[in-house]
């Protein structure tokens, strides 16, 4: 996996090389562990201890950290060439001053420095502390963020492709999810066997160099509490009661490759569906058909979520759209464009969006698919293949 | 629950309506989504999508967000008196230029407002947007950030006892996780089956108005990548490899009662410990008993790290000192105080601190056992009571 990332590397900080060219940077000052990962592989498990990568213009990497990280950042990255550490936060001396000392040692306290999110730490989990730009009066910090989500925008080839393979996990880890379903078992009861046999047949498909980098197991497919009319609710996070008989349920599934992770999304019908739920299962789809006809190259992101809204007012479930139609996604869950009538991005070859309508019903259940798909130069493809018709998403009771 | 809860959010909107009288506070807004939780016991699922609980003087509380939450806020607290939603994020108007709007039309534009984190909405997933400091010129808004957070650091006797249920499922999530490790095995694969087995028992004991608030699924107990060498990395995430006999793990293992979830983490030693195994976890433990007798009202929490780091010295294991003593919990995972050299807050009855000094020796692994701890009037209670002694936590192979 390393190898086929080693070039994968290059080519994302030399894109950034070229912005600190730009820009004059001596150095860029990155705490989003999200642009850790996208520039180093790096997988820092957020705490309230302020951690930062320092890429610096002559190729030289350095982590910035807790001690306790030490080791394991270089079990994780070869890009890392030097790692500085504090005890722990808060400590005797705010890390932030210590983050200021190894400026000063590596003359970096009278550059023009880049950062991705703040010149100092973000509020998390209780931590607080100051910024460089006062410890460092005679640095100057410009923010390039923008710069570094465009990059994160395109996705190469190389990232394409482990979206793809993310795809391929997540459907066997649906098909668990769907084979495993029945009336009177939790959700979770579901969620937990289908992802533990899902991992373990994908780490024996991929071997002994296998492991997760954003998560603790390989695959998950889960409800997340989307069952029977809590499916209603977009965001319900749990439920109290088994799966019934005539539940409509909603689902999710990921797998995780070198921390890429398709979203994979489709209804299930536990039991023969009534007519009802037929209908707006059969709306659903063709809200995302409309989405899925009208996303190519050199459309608006907006320009989808408008078809999707037209299509909803003449099917007469406008007030049933909860929300807009699809979301960009690579290292994060969610990323820009949003598929959303106020995103007027140009969708340009090497996006990667969700496509995802849905439509909720207050005691009867939403109704939702979410598929991955790539935007090409000629059009689009959809990576995620599970099936989507009503009879295929039949469980059997 | 949520009877026993309905006296505890009152009184803490008691403490918050002390704090907007002594600052003369038409409301408060607030984006922390603990802090919602704090307040009302609605868990908004953090997303780019702007959210506020806005708490009024009169007693009214306005949930302003995503038309997505519309009626699911409603079943998870009956404390919101009108919810206010816009389509989605960006939207064609911004989100937060229509809560400036909303704001108008509840009559608070000219108001003195306090809020917690910030007055528009923190970074995530992409989220970009302005400040009602700028769209709403004519109120005051002022940063009551850390009067919320005292009230956070001192726990209820309700608090308390929600963590001590909580350490009850954890314990026995525990035990299945020691039952069921084995050499051969992945480390998911026996947190899942352990999580998934207790999550089960748990829902059967607590019966079906139970539901986890901030999680998926009840209960959880696992290794999050710390086996073998690997558990000499503090924060592993994953690891390639299946457990094997001669392994040192680090565990970990909470439940969730109603958001409030103890810390039990414990060492266990597949098949029979080697001399120098046996050697550093009664270190550790050594160190572990440093801290929990020095720990008691009245004494700082940086007293507590300077009597750990005092005594690693003495043992000769200051340089596998990787990280601090310690930290509180609440809603949140790591909360003030830090047992820590830099930390010199006075300790006092209601606070909840784990205990959990760690030596992590390279290639061997780590030393780890954490506890939490709830300090009283007369001294501290231990709520986590797992097995500690080596031969307790030895596998059988």
């Amino acid at each position: 996996m390393y190898m086929v990332l080693s070039k994968e590397f290059e080519r994302r900080l030399n894109l950034l090389y070229n912005v600190m060219e730009r820009h004059g940077l001596e150095a860029v000052y990155i705490v989003n562990t999200v642009n850790m990962m996208y520039f180093t592989g790096l997988n820092y498990l957020q705490t309230e201890r302020p951690a930062a990568i320092v890429i610096r213009r002559n190729g030289e990497i350095y982590f910035l950290g807790p001690l306790l990280e030490r080791d394991h950042v270089l079990t994780q990255t070869r890009l890392i060439t030097k790692v500085y550490t504090y005890r722990d936060y808060p400590g005797e001396t705010h890390p932030i001053e210590l983050f200021a000392n190894w400026f000063k040692e590596l003359h970096l306290d009278q550059a023009k420095i880049g950062y991705d999110s703040t010149p100092g730490y973000i509020s998390y989990w209780g931590y607080r502390g100051p910024s460089l730009t006062e410890l460092l009066p005679n640095a100057t910090f410009v923010n390039i963020a923008d710069e570094i989500y465009a990059m994160r925008l395109i996705k190469s080839d190389v990232e394409i492709n482990l979206l793809k393979e993310s795809a391929k996990w997540a459907n066997l880890a649906h098909s668990l999810l769907q084979d495993y379903t029945a009336p009177g078992l939790y959700d979770y009861e579901v969620s937990l066997r289908a992802s533990l046999d899902a991992s373990l047949m994908m780490k024996k498909a991929l071997g002994p160099s296998y492991k997760p980098l954003r998560s603790e197991y390989p695959v998950y497919a889960g409800f997340r509490g989307q069952v029977g009319e809590h499916s209603a609710y977009p965001h319900s996070i749990s439920v109290e009661r088994p799966i019934r008989i005539g539940d409509v349920l909603v689902t999710g599934a990921t797998a995780d490759i070198y921390g890429y992770m398709a979203e994979l999304e489709r209804n299930l019908f536990v039991g023969k569906p009534t007519n009802e739920i037929i209908k707006y299962h059969k709306i659903a789809l063709k809200l995302q058909d409309v989405a899925l006809n009208t996303l190519r190259p050199g459309v608006k992101a907006s320009d989808v979520d408008k078809a999707v809204i037209n299509a909803a007012k003449e099917l007469g479930v406008i007030d049933y759209l909860l929300h807009h139609s699809g979301h960009g996604l690579g290292l994060e869950t969610h990323e820009a464009p949003f598929l959303d009538i106020g995103d007027n991005t140009v969708l340009r070859p090497g996006m990667v969006i969700t496509v995802e309508p849905g439509i909720y019903i207050p005691g009867l259940g939403g109704f939702r698919h979410s598929d991955t798909v790539v935007v090409r130069e000629d059009g689009i493809e959809v990576i995620t293949y599970y099936p989507r018709d009503t009879d295929s998403l039949i469980v059997e009771v």
